[in-house]
């Protein structure tokens, strides 16, 4: 079944508000295996309304159009509906009983002006609305079904949900069974990643791969497709084990898991404290860690020593290292997390020293350059890192490798 | 001058990722006095897109493309281009020599794979990416530019408003004169807003008022159109003043400007220096001080003292004190701050402590009481909030109460 969607309203063509509906029913739909084709957006005017109208039933099985049905004057959804489909505007008794009943609800009268909202073209059937006064109406316009909905996205999904999906599902004769799995990478660039990958969608007929970068994670989309539930299920998990294997050690989360809340879930099943040291990054890390609810379990407390006098009091860096190998070393990241440990009495503490730039590079330490450094029961590590990007980038994937020490030390035996 | 936007990416079909894209183009381009008239979304299959190209060229002046440009398998969006407008693929020199620059910067060498990224139609001009790997590039097809940038958003509107803007306002023969301005609001709802502005609009003819609520600040956007810039930027002037005026004191910046850079700005003027000791935020205000390039100027250090050992341990809070008081109180809150002020020897000193949920809330203490203190030479102060939402909402807004604790504390004689 071929779907569109066309989302209404000057206010997207100015850019003041994002469009948040055509992802939501996208979302909807792909999750019981029926796909949006194309998706449209026009302003309020009469002429570009009816002529995507148009243009997407001539294309479509199934059209979900969104906003336009307000009172206000600058609505003319119904009306451009009505002209795209050849119909007349009537007034629908059930819209109109529903748009009284609302109002009497917030113990005012029908505003002569809001009748509008019950005019719908001839021959169409009144989608409730149940948390609003703007009810929607579908039709069928030769063998193309129109669904228009209102704009407000707390309605929206309620109509989608409850008339629109089921209407279609029960009228989609060649349903496949569609499930997506997801695996997030850290390490790897997008191109190795697809290298390691790109046979997996050629020997698994059904399966189809798909990336998706929100820097600096890369998510690893298996989409599986079939003719029943069984089939789908187990030709996605033989697919899953066989990317994990392929990815082997790079893949942090699955699904809806993010790098923060599996690190906050290893904390707390492992029963392990955190203490956390951080300069270049400033707060960052320990804001990822307290961002998950519970962090208060495991994580006790963290210093933010910008200045090499902080370093020195809170963590007992001896100043002759800081002078001699520099804030940004290895030798003083170990001193951080060492001097963290003791402080805080944490089983682990991690700690972060770098350059985040705009200033302060040098040719020994360029922008970029970055120091980790963990300690724990068994003694204290550090590594040198060389990150590329403007300021926020350098803070945010130095973030993530932080949150990736955690977890790879939290996995270890 | 008729343009149309055109978002490619299977993932836009599936609904995993909201198309900011669209909104953010279309915002730029209002802001100057273009106006975006449809958009279109499509997946990543060839002949989708082609179709796509064709339907938009066929009715606009220009068309702005986004998404596909990567070196991955289903990036085939020049391919299509050159399909739609009837071209040979063939590599482009000065694409090629940017990626090899990219990646030598980032210490490898040119993946095959990764040089696909460097083929573009023939007689296509390079529009250069200055922030990341894959360029864009645009042709002119039977008299309409097409242009195609990557789908990343900050690649996208660095060379949006770098080359796609310029080169389209040069052209635009009807050119009216639009300037748009914003004041950024922090305080009073929307609603309390929408009242005190409804007026400026009825009273200043030729300006709009638009709202845009990002939690938890409120955008206030004045356009002014005419015919000559010096009556726009008047216009505009004088509406920009009557805002002001009415808003009075909950506007905390303007237009590009935001919280943390005007903090950062008044830090850098006045020659003070701050310390931060958080609980509740645990590292969020810090964060966001230290997003800010240049912050180490004033920013000496920070804490996030999320046990009460720590509070007492960092900053000399009597255990006595936590155990009568709580954690979360104005006493504990003020100790914290004068005992960080004390520690650091920095100018100001600020504190937060507060229940951000989901657990941890009482009667007499719900989750979202938060208290933030300050403390500086002329004294110490604190105040109770009362915030609703859920813990990163209530974060958030706690979070961005601090920074305007701070910016009015810099602002006062």
């Amino acid at each position: 079944m071929k779907i569109a969607t066309l989302s209404i309203g000057d206010e997207l063509m100015y850019g003041e508000v994002v469009d948040t509906n055509t992802a939501c029913i996208a979302e909807r739909l792909y999750r019981v295996g029926l796909t949006v084709q194309r998706h449209l957006t026009v302003g309020d005017g009469e002429p570009d309304i009816v002529e995507a109208l148009e243009f997407l039933s001539d294309k479509s099985d199934a059209v979900i159009v969104t906003g336009g049905l307000g009172p206000t004057i600058d609505d003319i959804t119904s009306r451009a509906a009505a002209k795209a489909t050849g119909r007349r505007l009537v007034l629908n008794d059930e819209a109109l009983a529903h748009l009284k009943g609302v109002n009497e609800k917030l113990g005012g009268n029908l505003h002569p002006l809001n009748e509008k909202q019950a005019l719908m073209p001839t021959k169409s059937t009144l989608i409730p609305n149940p948390v609003g006064t703007a009810c929607g109406f579908h039709l069928i316009h030769q063998g193309r079904y129109l669904f228009f909905l209102p704009g407000v996205p707390g309605e929206m999904v309620r109509m989608l949900d409850e008339t629109v999906v089921p209407f279609l599902l029960e009228r989609n004769r060649y349903r496949k069974v569609v499930r997506t799995r997801v695996l997030k990478v850290f390490g790897p660039s997008e191109a190795e990643v697809d290298f390691l990958l790109k046979e997996l969608a050629a020997v698994n007929v059904g399966i189809t791969v798909a990336f998706n970068v929100i820097f600096p994670e890369i998510h690893v989309k298996l989409r599986a497709e079939g003719e029943s539930e069984v089939a789908v299920d187990d030709l996605l998990e033989r697919a899953m084990a066989e990317a994990r294997a392929k990815l082997n050690g790079v893949v942090f989360a699955e699904d809806g898991a993010t790098m923060d809340s599996v690190v906050a879930g290893l904390f707390r099943e492992k029963g392990i404290t955190l203490s956390l040291a951080e300069s270049c990054t400033g707060g960052l890390v320990a804001k990822r860690i307290t961002d998950q609810p519970g962090s208060s379990a495991y994580f006790l407390e963290g210093v933010v020593t910008y200045t090499n006098a902080a370093k020195t009091r809170y963590l007992g860096v001896p100043p002759q290292l800081l002078a001699e190998k520099g804030a940004v070393s290895g030798e003083v990241a170990m001193a951080m997390a060492k001097g963290m440990r003791r402080v805080s009495g944490s089983d682990v503490a991690l700690a972060v020293t770098g350059i985040a730039g705009p200033d302060g590079g040098t040719p020994e330490k360029p922008i970029g350059t970055v120091y980790i450094a963990l300690a724990n029961r068994a003694g204290c590590h550090a590594k040198r890192y060389a990150f590329y990007g403007d300021r926020e980038e350098i803070r945010t994937i130095t973030a993530l490798t932080a949150m990736d020490w955690l977890r790879r030390q939290l996995l270890s035996p």
